[in-house]
């Protein structure tokens, strides 16, 4: 059976992070590595009274909740983000997850051997929509305040026309917890107009600011930028229901491309989301409960490591989303650490996983995403303590 | 912006289908285009209380309906479609409906020009995720007992190496409501033996058979079938649940393709489905109610059919499923026809939005799909009154 698969299905491998992740699953093991919401997190009686009212949608064929709906999405959560978005409901398409604007947007623009330019490192699942599709992905450092965007330049002068897209999470990067800065934002749409290539901006994360100013998108009406919005971090993963706005030549190559790819994402998520964000008191409370909790863990598992590793660890302190990117110099290759790490009982996820180029000289093999969302404090604390035992075995 | 289009999105056109069910939105149109189960197919109630018990999931983070699940699907679900398949539960993945399990193994399988063969008429959404891929479509024709198997055997030979799949509806065929024989059914699997190819055994329409016995699938252990099933046809579409199961290395494939797709599919639907599914009792209920009143509507269809339009019209009287394949020899262009039904107040989907080779000798352009899933008795009556008016209109 092997023979019939196709070579992108054979080149097609599984990734890093999933085999970790099954591995995390143990009983007694302490994980550091999933992007898992914490369960006070996911809003579990404001989606349920969001339910009773989404199934009561009654339209002519029965429960509009239950019927098939168009692949464009629900109308109801459509104008939401529009609103948000500041763009016109038919430049809207709402996605099984952002993963799926992701797959879609790879698969529209990029014939074999386009190039999307990302931030190394970059989100897995990014990178394996993007290769999956036949994209090459070229890398671009970032620091602190984003993607290089001199960098992004030479990339996209480097590429000529095969340039096809510049891919950031503008706010509390996955994994590196960078924030775009807004001069950065401005250059990035100015190359995107300059080399006519868009802009995706993936923004899973930006509801969970607990310090500091919110920024403005990139996307907004007029400009070569598709932005991309998730219910997965701030109502629940569960739902797979993602959205995108964007140019209307792209939405609408979208929209034709998910009709073949699922027809449509659930009625009944979609009006579940659109029916728990319009109940603004109650989501809004939940927003700034959510916050509060990312807050306190990050500042409990940034406290721990401090104490327990010292010198020995270099990080910046998280000011949003659910990940600390970690640096042990003395520590060459993490995915090694690991091994050890696992037997201590603490998984996280070593930075190799996140390189654009696995191999190259920025294999990123120092570094570490710890995620702080799923563990409370004291687990955080422990779950450090065990990785530092296992810092010092490795140097040992 | 359409210059940074892929080729493949270009040529990915936006389906008649599609066009068409936008048109029968408007008030006072009679569908049968569609294929929307009745209001009183869906089971509002049992869904509600398996909402119920779903969300009740708790594990170690938080409700497992609402968090991240593994990619090939939740324990439950996978476990009753291995017992209803029998297969084993690896050999399960969970889909974002049917749709996704034909977008996945279109690209897991082939690569440009690679060759898929399917009945012609076949489903639309089938054609378009085969040639998103970049598949080339062969189409055979078949009859009341399905597909034409020495035409397959012809077909295989003349694509050789090229020839990935053969594609079919087995129960109630969409568009053409043909049963597979059993005796073509073997036939089928020893040809893919014999070819090297895999089958791919659709069957959304198998639980809704209201006259005649059950078949046994093509789909079992050890064949190289992969077979599809779906919870949108017997209890919502909305939810969009579907599942394959099939020779591990397909599955494999497949649960790493749908990882770059979607990640998974809603753990809180795939829950829903589980626990309706398991509600033994109220399901089996629910089923004999469904196929009850999908066996009214196709009397009602054929009995207001051979009233208004009598020799006109050539017709097999359905078994199962939801649709009747009409044709009308003296109508030669159903296109044409439906621009005057649809100003009678009636809809329908024309035979050669289902042809696998659009303008050529096999064009289905006197045939019509009508569906009987939507409209109760007295509206397919009223329906089929408009429909005749416009047969009457066009033959002047």
């Amino acid at each position: 059976m092997e023979n019939l698969l196709s070579r992108r299905a054979r080149s097609h491998q599984a990734s890093r992070i999933r085999e970790l992740l099954l591995l995390t699953e143990q009983p007694h093991m302490m994980s550091l590595a999933g992007g898992l919401p914490a369960p006070e997190g996911v809003p579990i009686d404001l989606i349920r009274s969001a339910f009773d009212r989404a199934i009561g949608h009654i339209g002519a064929t029965g429960s509009t909740a239950l019927q098939y709906a168009p692949t464009e999405g629900v109308a109801a959560l459509r104008e939401q983000v529009a609103e948000e978005h500041a763009v016109r409901v038919e430049d809207v398409l709402i996605t099984t997850g952002s993963q799926q604007a992701l797959d879609l947007l790879a698969r529209i623009l990029c014939d074999p051997d386009d190039v999307i330019v990302a931030e190394d490192p970059s989100y897995l699942g990014a990178l394996q929509a993007f290769r999956f599709a036949g994209a090459e992905v070229v890398g671009v450092p970032g620091d602190a305040d984003g993607i290089d965007v001199d960098g992004v330049e030479a990339a996209l002068a480097a590429a000529g026309p095969r340039a096809k897209a510049v891919y950031v999470v503008s706010n509390f990067h996955n994994p590196s917890g960078s924030v775009l800065s807004a001069q950065r934002r401005v250059r990035l749409v100015e190359l995107a107009e300059a080399y006519g290539v868009v802009i995706i901006e993936d923004d899973p994360y930006g509801e969970i600011r607990f310090a500091g100013d919110r920024l403005a998108p990139l996307g907004a009406a007029g400009r070569p930028v598709v932005r991309l919005g998730s219910s997965s971090k701030v109502l629940a993963p569960g739902l797979r229901v993602g959205w995108m706005s964007g140019p209307a030549p792209i939405i609408g190559a979208a929209v034709r491309a998910k009709q073949a790819a699922d027809l449509h994402t659930s009625s009944l998520n979609q009006l579940i989301v659109a029916e728990a964000r319009a109940d603004r008191a109650a989501f809004g409370a939940h927003l700034d409960t959510a916050r509060e909790i990312y807050r306190l863990r990050a500042a409990a598992l940034a406290a721990a490591l401090r104490a327990e590793l010292g010198d020995h660890v270099s990080f910046a302190d998280p000011s949003g989303g659910m990940f600390l990117w970690c640096t042990v110099p003395t520590v060459s290759s993490t995915e090694r650490l690991l091994e050890i790490a696992l037997d201590k009982g603490v998984a996280f996820v070593p930075g190799s996983a996140f390189a654009v180029s696995p191999g190259s000289d920025v294999d990123h093999a120092s570094a570490m995403r710890l995620s702080y969302a799923t563990l409370d404090p004291a687990g955080l604390a422990q779950a450090a303590s065990r990785l530092a035992a296992a810092v010092r075995t490795m140097e040992g």
